[in-house]
């Protein structure tokens, strides 16, 4: 038995998601009919780093399965992108340390929201972006996430449906940064909660826009209350980048 | 009687292409539309600095047009941003220097070819790169390029259907720039012919390859010969970035 690694690339706007669901196009189902076909197996399921919510995209979403069949990493990464949809793509295909999952043992992940700070809609940017309609400022933006970064109980940035066990996350950096026509944020931690990054977006938005000021994300925390916190950020503007593993899961 | 100049981003994936033509969904007979209606009236035509081909995006094209209407320029974009389809955007709206004429008015223009070098094929990227299969020398394709700086003779990558009268031209910047995934070749000059950057980046592809040299390129433009050359590079890695223009034609 062979476990496998993948990391994809995903435009998922036309996607209902991450997960398999009756009747709807999912990124794990497209994957999974392509992975069947190339391994010639039906019975092959795909386990991601985690989920990503309808419209979310990935630059670098890691997944793995296991499979009997012997194939080389350049026949799975080329027969996968034959068979999938223009809007995922198999980035690289190879072999598993036997232990390694792709959910638990993901040591950190990079998301990052983009926000459009251009007073025009973009053409090439549509669905990849939430466009802003206010000036916002970013230093105090950047004031507020600071709070978060640190080991806290993230309730307040939850949303209603979270099955996680514990809302308590390690938030490791945190960042604004300031492009040509854009805002990033950037979020590095262990895990996420559901929603947790387009809620601390939602929240900073509120910030940028001074309807709040810095110090309310000390009070969000310590309220743990998902309604005091601001809107949950479109999903177009999410982009899990990265997920990152401890190297000495690499293929022994 | 106004002249307005619009600076426009679009996404030519679905287009025919810039130009108006029985039929067909152009990117001129939808902002045709979407000006008619924000200045009620159906006589108007718009001029764009250059046409585009099917496929080739823009960053920042310049089109001017002319109202008997009274709007400002707040109401213009947005307007125009409300009734455009999704892919293309109003940037800017400004009203112009009688005399501005967007085409026979340019003094630059700025061209980025994408070629992406990664691999594997791009979800995020489809439609907006040339997905290169082989490894290619960036030294000698701009050792190539700096061939063309200049004004010159360009037959050999003048498209057969062109109606330009003078094949001669004047690059003033050509460059390779190395991005993450992928090869920027950005070309600025005063004009070019159709096809003439899709043309040299087919034939600098080849000298990336190595199944040419960089003096090749000299021998290119002595021939005069279209037949001599590259194959036209794929329309969708085309950007039109910029149009430049003099500055006394601001408005007055």
């Amino acid at each position: 038995m062979h476990k496998w690694r993948l990391r994809l690339e995903y435009d998922g706007t036309r996607f209902s998601g991450w997960q398999v669901q009756p009747n709807q196009i999912t990124i794990q189902s497209e994957l999974e009919s392509a992975v069947r076909h190339v391994f010639d197996d039906d019975t092959i399921r795909v386990v991601a780093s985690g989920r990503t919510d309808a419209g979310v995209h990935a630059l670098g979403q890691v997944v793995h399965f296991r499979s009997e069949a012997k194939r080389t990493p350049e026949q799975v990464r080329r027969g996968l992108n034959s068979r999938l949809p223009a809007e995922i793509a198999c980035l690289e295909a190879a072999l598993a340390h036997p232990d390694f999952h792709a959910q638990q043992s993901a040591v950190g992940k990079l998301y990052r929201y983009v926000m459009r700070t251009a007073p025009s809609r973009s053409a090439l940017q549509r669905d990849r972006c939430w466009q802003l309609r206010y000036a916002v400022d970013v230093e105090a933006m950047r004031t507020a996430l600071q709070t978060l970064v640190g080991r806290h109980d993230f309730s307040s940035f939850r949303a209603a449906g979270c099955a996680a066990k514990s809302p308590v996350r390690t938030i490791l950096r945190g960042e604004v940064l300031v492009q040509e026509d854009a805002l990033w944020v950037e979020l590095y931690g262990e895990g996420f909660l559901r929603h947790m990054v387009r809620n601390i977006v939602g929240s900073l938005h509120e910030v940028g826009r001074r309807r709040q000021t810095p110090d309310w994300f000390s009070y969000l925390l310590d309220a743990k209350d998902r309604n005091q916190a601001g809107v949950t950020a479109p999903a177009a503007g999410l982009f899990l980048v990265r997920v990152d593993y401890p190297a000495d899961l690499r293929v022994p």
